[in-house]
């Protein structure tokens, strides 16, 4: 045998691109902050968009029981086909029909939500194209694209419109690698939900300009009074999307990784190729658990019509709540959002003069009052913070107390601030 | 609003390169195979390597009741960690103590061993780089590389010599674009089970061409009488590697996607690098499902042994039954395993004139015989046969049966063959 060394004549094993160029800034922040809490008060978490972690939002008894069944079952056990069982697929599509026509194959069960969007982007995106994401958003488009030599490219939405998306803006981003725009409605960081007319009027932007959609609508149904929720594939005449969703934020079962990607296409513009790479993409890790693909048909059809309606009530009064205790906040506007489950708070930080940026404020707010709110550069979009509104009622209120505390100990005294200004005056002098 | 068109002028919407190759040859073959079986005989799938299929194989109730319980828990329901509950990972690395010393760190939890594969192989090989896998092999290291541009180099491995590894070979495969050797111990579809000398061979070959290492060990433990199980690692010195395994085979419960990578870098070449880029690309779907992440630790440590031994020995006397009875089958040569849950059967195509290669022999088997077996392309290997042996034994004997019977139908007769051969002589002449 040859003892000629063929490959390196020393160790130097690197990251790959792939792998170095893949973040995900949430749960770098989430995962990673340096910050202890206040010790002599507990810790409240605004943060992880988890609508479990306070234990008080809880799955339907119909949803528990439908997987203490299926962990009886052989068939919860074996390898699931890679799109997943027919069963369940049928029943992701009778569940979705507000989307408009489904059929079973028109469905692709994943990992999650986060997987869902992984395969919708990929599957349409090459390296060296872009897609379209709002400011702020979500940053696991950028987390599952990157990487992969995708670009990012960010279109504004507006905070004073409830942050309704600037559409000339957005129609200014498209150019000739602009392989798919990204929709969030309603919207994870803001709570926005748009109406019909915006709906259209997105539609026509991606129609003119022949641009697919990914409609990430994991927050579907979450609406608020006065307000309607409409998927965009039911209202798109011509524009192909690919719908994310899943059982996480509505079932309160973010842990349970059960989410799909339904293909609307009904004049063949993905045709069989896109459909095809749906598939292939599918069976690199096989779809969702069983367990929960088994009891799947049983939870979309059981869950009763009043436990969706609890769940979205809860949270509109958490909003009304704090956006009435923080609206009184010394330096801080937060924004009333429409559904969802967040809030966007904008900070003023010219009038904290202490913190060099938003990550300042929300570290120090661990730091003493043991609020912990997510910044807004998680969302590409600082001088704000998200709060999430699935605390309940009395932690809400404790948190929001602390945070007008926060800001009252914080915020610049008139005279500093003159100083300030002052001096920043002479500089520019 | 600007109503030029930024975009294309038409609709044209192709797959990305990624879904375009990204492909996985067992599921395109198992979940497209157009044959119908012979109605009048029930099909019995020797194919997918899923050793629930049967009923017969059943995980042990202290698995089923962990899982049971993990249900009732609040916290079964919460986003776990991306790398995975520290319980869950605490349990991995006390379950895997013979593959060296490991912190909890070391581990990544993964929506089964496919994805624990993908993240294992992706962290370290870039696009324009290779890695090598065995021929007969997995093809699972194809599905998730090709479609980055990280291009596959096989090596040898070889029937005769109970499918060690062609080590000339290997090392001649090395080049200075190879990321990392891929060695699948035991052998999906050898059911080979190499021993310590063969592997410090091995491991020699990568420390002096300094080649890290990817061990693919899902069927760790799974070996026969007479033969001895090593964890690559724990014989490594030096050379860097990332293992990966899960509940999948050993505990019967492919459909529940638990799989992990660990890290085993005693001298630091991986460095923190890798250990942050595998990190981040866990990020990305975050973890396999808590319900059953949940319930690992009890998993991990309350399975009996008598369990496993039973499976295994299971295993070994289905695979003795497969061995003497397909022995005797004209034109076929099984190749005795020492481990894993297959067998691999040579079939001589030129006794079998009329199918054009293996596909065409194992397609014709379904519909006479309703026996399905994946033909040897599946792991880039004509003319062979893959066996899965976790089949309750009448249905293996039956299923033996019928192949014998089925070459004894289509083998080519003395006279036939004397005719080709004088056809073939003519031709060349």
């Amino acid at each position: 045998m040859s003892r000629r060394s063929r490959g390196s004549n020393t160790w130097e094993v690197r990251a790959s691109t792939l792998a170095r160029n893949t973040h995900n800034l949430i749960r770098d922040i989430v995962e990673n902050l340096q910050v202890e809490p206040n010790p002599n008060k507990p810790l409240i978490a605004l943060s992880v968009g988890d609508p479990t972690t306070f234990g008080n939002l809880n799955p339907p008894e119909q949803v528990i029981q439908a997987v203490r069944d299926s962990v009886e079952w052989l068939s919860s056990r074996s390898y699931g086909p890679a799109k997943g069982h027919l069963e369940a697929r049928q029943a992701v599509a009778q569940y979705s029909a507000h989307q408009g026509p489904i059929s079973p194959d028109d469905v692709i069960l994943c990992s999650g939500c986060s997987h869902a969007i992984e395969l919708a982007i990929t599957v349409i995106a090459d390296s060296g194209q872009n897609i379209l994401v709002p400011r702020p958003g979500f940053m696991i488009y950028k987390t599952v694209t990157e990487g992969l030599g995708i670009n990012v490219k960010y279109y504004r939405l507006l905070p004073e419109q409830q942050w309704k998306i600037d559409l000339e803006d957005l129609e200014h981003q498209i150019d000739e690698d602009t392989a798919a725009i990204v929709i969030t409605n309603p919207s994870n960081p803001c709570g926005s939900v748009y109406d019909k007319e915006h709906l259209y009027e997105i539609l026509d932007i991606a129609a003119r300009n022949h641009v697919p959609i990914v409609a990430d609508e994991i927050y579907e149904h979450f609406v608020f009074s006065n307000n309607e929720f409409f998927a965009l594939s039911a209202l798109s005449k011509d524009v192909p999307i690919l719908t994310c969703s899943g059982l996480t934020k509505r079932f309160l079962v973010p842990g349970w990784r059960v989410g799909w990607v339904i293909i609307h296409d009904r004049h063949n513009i993905f045709g069989t190729e896109v459909r095809k790479g749906l598939s292939n993409l599918a069976t690199k890790i096989l779809g969702p658990n069983t367990l929960v693909q088994r009891a799947l048909p049983t939870i979309l059809s059981c869950t009763p019509q009043s436990f969706f309606d609890d769940v979205v009530f809860f949270i509109e009064k958490q909003a009304k709540l704090a956006y009435e205790e923080l609206r009184c906040a010394p330096g801080l506007r937060p924004i009333m959002p429409q559904g969802a489950m967040y809030m966007m708070v904008e900070i003023k930080m010219s009038l904290f003069p202490t913190f060099k940026n938003e990550l300042q404020f929300v570290e120090r707010m661990v730091a003493e009052q043991s609020v912990f709110c997510l910044p807004g550069q998680c969302f590409e979009y600082p001088n704000y913070m998200r709060l999430v509104l699935t605390v309940p009622e009395d932690i809400m209120q404790e948190a929001c107390k602390r945070i007008v505390t926060f800001c009252q100990h914080h915020i610049v005294s008139r005279e500093r601030l003159k100083e300030i200004d002052s001096n920043i005056v002479q500089v520019v002098e």
